[in-house]
């Protein structure tokens, strides 16, 4: 017998929705919120599409937050099966978006038609943050929304984000947080001349080299019981005419830290300027920030989520802040408890993108529980 | 009045001999120095045109060695006269080839011409080893002819190239050597990964920077009476995908050793590689020795040339190995003599190439000074 979660699961997968498109995915999910009881707002941004959906009178609101679009396939002669064909093999579901995150968007879904239909009069409030934003620019996606919701004044308390926290085992880890990430570009300023010649040239490699080296080996924090110590990583140098009798005038590089909330954005931005300083470096930077760190530590949504686990799959779940960024680091500011649960997280952005079926049921229930341990305290 | 320098000069400069053509330049001298008993041997090797002219019976041989080609104009619109149209203003002769060497090649002929008239029978002999492909790839040009000198069993004592050597005034310097030049290419090897996943990686950028600070730091030698301190120069540095996310799994780079004769190519492969190695890098390096450094501390050739630019000048000389390479690297290693004097190379591989008029006869006149000094002793 076929869950209704693998089923949508399967029809959103049928769009090959990649990245901004949405593809009617999300006209999907309405008809079904529509269906019981949720009211809709759609808010096309540019080219994006997002909705808000929202149920229930007054109290806490508990959203949650995920999105429609999908990285591209990648060449799809390497898939087993089309990507945007769903097709079920040894028990898996293979299909682009499987994992990251159609089958936490049904699994939404149908948690709350199963919560709803049991608890019509349900205290506290449901939302749905739905982008098809997340995987491209995220510029016109949940940030917009977020804004939108601050213009009409709706705080989410709780937000349960669908991205694909689990390691082996739905459930095994949630993700309470991210690191923050804070990229730079760095051009250091020679002057150029004759390689016989040093003398009358400044060679900005080896004037940068023993700066790169304290860099590298400088311990930026400690990180803490959250977060990994902050780390930064060189990802590009370039320097040199291309003639090999040259001294350039110039070295770029590009680099990027992941950082805890041991240590702010300007802090980094101070300490790796102070020592290009002491090193004599005659340079240019420009700074950018993808996201500050987030966290929610404790908390009503922490305990409903890590109770929903033990109820549903007997085990205990990981708190991580591992990983790249997401959505959650533009809904975190907004001072609502931000926690991710999803599916196995092995396959996303691969070829043969996969999920257990079973799993999708899993989540369903994990999802029912949270629901009822966070409205019906 | 021109004289028969300037004429020639001139001749030459009108041929647009850029590298690795001859363009008749070769035919000219060899009329010449046919005209007053010259024995010629043309030496084409591929592409390339080189002769071997000699005079004299037996005795000690002082050649005279030089180039027709000339390095490109550039862009011709930036010259303030046709750069193949040699031409006259305020004293100086404009021209590309003017100073690098087409003045030197025109003043050896008409000293050999006067030197010949008024000593017909001269003890020794003279020796012009010519080639059109000194400012290209140098493969086919000196090299080869310095070959089939040795098959000939004919060995140069002293030779005179025609380099413009000179600072601010004809004779004031002139190069008894050439530093060495070594150069690599460098691979470091790392492993690439996610930037938000260090531990899984490895940054061969930072991998890298204590070496590089080390190699940059690094006192290769002190130098000696007659070689600056041999010096190390990155010229090229570049790794990283573009991405500024993904830790780059390879880094290259150019570097370029100038050497004294205290060190030995051998020992700079053994130490740069010794402090690869100290910093634990994996790493393929390709090495390439463009020319072993080369020395003519004293010697008959030194004392006849500083005494010739003494004679006409009345002033004493420096004897410098700076600069880049020249063609005695190819000549001083059949163990001849090696001495370069030509005028002053303020302008040479610019746009607006030019030497002082006078400076050629000037030139001419040290010439036949050298010659005289050398063979009627």
């Amino acid at each position: 017998m076929t869950s209704a979660t693998l089923q949508l699961a399967c029809a959103l997968i049928e769009r090959p929705s990649v990245t901004p498109l949405d593809d009617g995915c999300q006209d999907m999910m309405i008809a079904r919120l529509q269906a019981i009881g949720f009211t809709i707002e759609r808010l096309r941004f540019e080219d994006v599409d997002n909705f808000w959906a929202e149920r229930g009178e007054s109290g806490p609101l508990m959203a949650f937050a995920g999105h429609t679009d999908v990285v591209p396939t990648g060449p799809v002669s390497q898939w087993r099966f089309p990507p945007f064909q769903p097709t079920i093999d040894d028990g898996m579901l293979y299909g682009r978006g499987a994992a990251d995150m159609k089958g936490s968007l049904a699994a939404m879904v149908t948690a709350c038609e199963e919560f709803v239909a049991k608890h019509p009069n349900h205290p506290g409030r449901i939302g749905f943050l739905i982008t098809s934003d997340e995987e491209g620019p995220a510029v016109n996606g949940t940030v917009k929304v977020v804004e939108w919701l601050q213009a009409q004044n709706k705080h989410i308390d709780c937000c349960l984000v669908g991205e694909p926290s689990s390691t082996e085992q739905v459930g095994d880890v949630i993700k309470n947080g991210r690191r923050g990430s804070l990229g730079a570009k760095l051009t250091i300023k020679g002057i150029q001349g004759h390689v016989a010649y040093p003398h009358l040239a400044e060679n900005p490699i080896h004037a940068f080299a023993p700066a790169l080296t304290e860099l590298a080996a400088e311990i930026w924090d400690g990180g803490n019981a959250f977060f990994p110590a902050t780390s930064f990583q060189v990802s590009n140098i370039n320097s040199g005419t291309g003639a090999t009798n040259v001294i350039p005038g110039e070295l770029e590089l590009l680099c990027n830290f992941r950082f805890s909330t041991e240590v702010t954005e300007e802090q980094l931005r101070e300490r790796t300027e102070a020592i290009l300083l002491k090193h004599g470096l005659n340079y240019q930077v420009q700074w950018n920030l993808s996201g500050q760190p987030f966290l929610t530590s404790q908390g009503e949504l922490v305990d409903a989520i890590v109770g929903a686990i033990a109820d549903v799959e007997g085990r205990s779940t990981e708190l991580s802040t591992a990983g790249g960024t997401s959505d959650g680091r533009f809904i975190a500011p907004t001072g609502s408890q931000v926690v991710e649960l999803g599916p196995v997280n092995a396959t996303i952005h691969k070829v043969d993108e996969c999920v257990k079926v079973d799993d999708l049921d899993k989540l369903h229930k994990i999802y029912v529980r949270t629901l009822e341990r966070l409205l019906l305290r």
